[in-house]
């Protein structure tokens, strides 16, 4: 049943009368969102149930208000009113979230399907800010909110991007070691070489590269929580001589490399600055290195929700292939190898939503109450978002126009069955 | 030494004294293609060798008639000179091509440095006829050839694509039964699924899939020799239940298929039919299906050279991968993996050139030595093209927003060593 259907039908099964504003305010919900299949319950006792569709999970609203606030504005309203108590899902949630991806008519595009909502999007993109003082705050309110924290519900590298799953019950800690190791060894890096990381996390990446491929790392990263704790792991490990961590924005990163790779930055890049994120590569590898970017991307063009981008994600967009593509066009990069690991984000998000679930009240007492709602919906979200395929995995290798071959197939990655 | 610094030196190296018109034709020459190489000369003796430059081959035009149109219009001139037996070259034709497409300044991106070339390749474009009727005219004047022209360099399943080579040592024959294979299986085919084939030349792929894959094939082409050698393949190996050849455009093809396949068509789609070919290939799977298109690619936009356009691919165009992304984009498909098998390309291109050498003067005798040279031309400036980055292969496979997750990794696909 579409949305529409749903929409036009008069009578919405109740255990009470429906009053006309109740009605009226459905129906603009189911307008916004689609007919999510669950049960929506208000707290005077209030019950609806969509005609026709059995209900996966009840959703209980405090009161009318925030009722009428998500009739007005879904995409908002909901995660506001979800981290703030007023909405509580029972049932399960990924599941919840996961439907609704599904029945949004603009399938999770940052776009309802109306018009303030599209414009509400637009205006948001437009003010966003990435420049090089933009991108430091952007990038300080996530990921400087404490190293603790992430420690919480991260694997014990705290790598806090996709993972690669050689098969779907490898841990968790397993497969960010096969990430990084995937990641090195679709690069063919060779001992000696020089490798420019852009936006390395707590570098994990970097010092795996050093210590396992023996190359020597610049990794760049405007996160200062994330550069400290990097340091002093490539202090711990001995690796000073062999891997630099670089507080400074990745427009600052210099030529002489022989490759460039850059796992999970370009989502705060911003789709404006692609072209600098391009002449970055460029500059870093000339026309005969080659690079690897991992990056959240979208197969229909379209932003992340504007309550991602106000809560959570300042200033984060997931480009389409082929906006990522057209990055490395005016420098002739040939792109040798696009894989899209999206279940294995899903599964990533399940492990981690697992144990910060696992830790209980801790982040709640660490910050708040209304935060440990409002990252236990991202992260539940962003589960559903990879499941329902409003979200992919891209890792795009490329290589610039007179680098030499590095491989004459692609079975040396799986020859020893390690992947 | 760039293109301009030659241009700019007034005194090239000689062992007469140049003319003053020679001298001009010959800087319009080295401003249209770069420092190629080569010594130049004329039949009146005239030798001409570009300073700092140690010549690779010897170029030997048969008047100054011809030196003056190259200097004009060297991408038609060229080819048009070469096929006429106007120019000869003393040394290896692909090194010299190749030579010249790393020189050219709109490194073979079917666009010279000069405006006048760029317009031209411009108002071809606009020109090109790939509609239904145009499609017919240009796919007739390729492919309906005769099938035993072909027969003399294609390998025993006639595959005029990009083969696989597992090795590069493997013989035509295994690389392209690999291909076939590697097709198949990146398609995970699973018995009894419905495949619809855009362009599927002499009917090797779906004759294969049928065969190997138990699943049944309509397989579209507009070339009536092809079909018709098809048709006749089919019956003898006892698989017109399973494999029906159905003369006519891609546009044509109906619902109901799980997966939709396109090996070496997409080339001749033209870039303003795109939308025409991502509708047809929803209406073939619609959101639960999947697909695989291999296409000649480039790293950054531009035409084919207007001679290979003129005389031996009319109405073709090799897209970048974000070109070909976006026509994907309307319908959600999710791209799942992306293998640019150019160094496959130059490799196959390499066996049809030994064996169209090797046939001698059949070719001359078929048809004229005008033909024989120009196809020459074609297969060494393909080869070139290749080697040189100028054009990719790109095997693009994709699914739809409501299919199936068929493979948690790539692994599977090279499990048995076979690839």
């Amino acid at each position: 049943m579409s949305h529409s259907d749903v929409a036009a039908r008069s009578t919405l099964q109740s255990k009470r009368g429906l009053s006309f504003p109740d009605k009226w305010f459905l129906r603009q919900l189911f307008k916004g969102v689609g007919p999510v299949p669950v049960r929506l319950v208000i707290e005077d006792g209030t019950e609806i149930t969509p005609p026709g569709i059995s209900p996966i999970a009840t959703v209980k609203f405090r009161d009318r208000a925030t009722l009428a606030k998500l009739a007005f504005d879904p995409e908002v309203a909901f995660g506001d009113a979800y981290a703030d108590g007023r909405i509580e899902i029972q049932g399960d949630l990924v599941k919840v979230l996961e439907a609704a991806y599904r029945s949004w008519p603009g399938g999770g595009g940052g776009e309802g399907s109306r018009w303030h909502q599209r414009l509400m999007s637009t205006w948001m993109r437009w003010r966003q800010d990435n420049s090089q003082a933009g991108s430091r705050e952007n990038i300080h309110r996530h990921y400087d909110l404490g190293n603790d924290f992430y420690k919480l519900w991260l694997d014990d590298r705290l790598v806090y991007t996709c993972a690669y799953f050689p098969t779907p019950g490898a841990t968790l800690e397993a497969a960010q070691e096969a990430k990084l190791d995937y990641v090195c060894r679709k690069l063919r890096l060779q001992p000696g070489e020089k490798v420019a990381e852009a936006g390395c996390g707590w570098g994990a990446l970097a010092l795996h590269m050093a210590q396992r491929y023996g190359v020597s790392v610049k990794a760049f990263n405007i996160s200062r929580e994330q550069i400290s704790y990097a340091r002093n792991q490539a202090a711990a490990r001995g690796l000073r001589d062999k891997v630099e961590f670089i507080e400074d924005d990745y427009r600052n990163i210099s030529g002489g490399f022989d490759v460039f790779v850059s796992v999970g930055m370009l989502e705060h890049v911003g789709l404006r600055h692609y072209s600098e994120f391009g002449a970055t590569i460029q500059r870093a590898i000339g026309s005969t290195g080659r690079g690897l970017i991992h990056f959240i991307g979208r197969s229909f063009k379209g932003d992340f929700s504007r309550w991602i981008r106000r809560r959570i994600f300042p200033g984060a967009y997931a480009p389409t292939l082929d906006e990522a593509a057209a990055m490395l066009e005016p420098y002739r990069y040939t792109i040798s190898d696009v894989e899209n690991l999206r279940p294995h984000y899903a599964r990533t998000l399940e492990h981690w939503l697992e144990r910060f679930e696992n830790a209980g009240t801790k982040v709640a007492d660490m910050y708040s109450p209304w935060f440990q709602r409002a990252w236990r919906l991202y992260l539940a979200g962003s589960i559903a978002g990879f499941t329902a395929g409003a979200l992919q995995l891209f890792q795009v290798c490329f290589a610039g126009p007179d680098a030499p071959l590095k491989s004459w197939t692609r079975s040396s990655l799986y020859a020893d069955g390690k992947f």
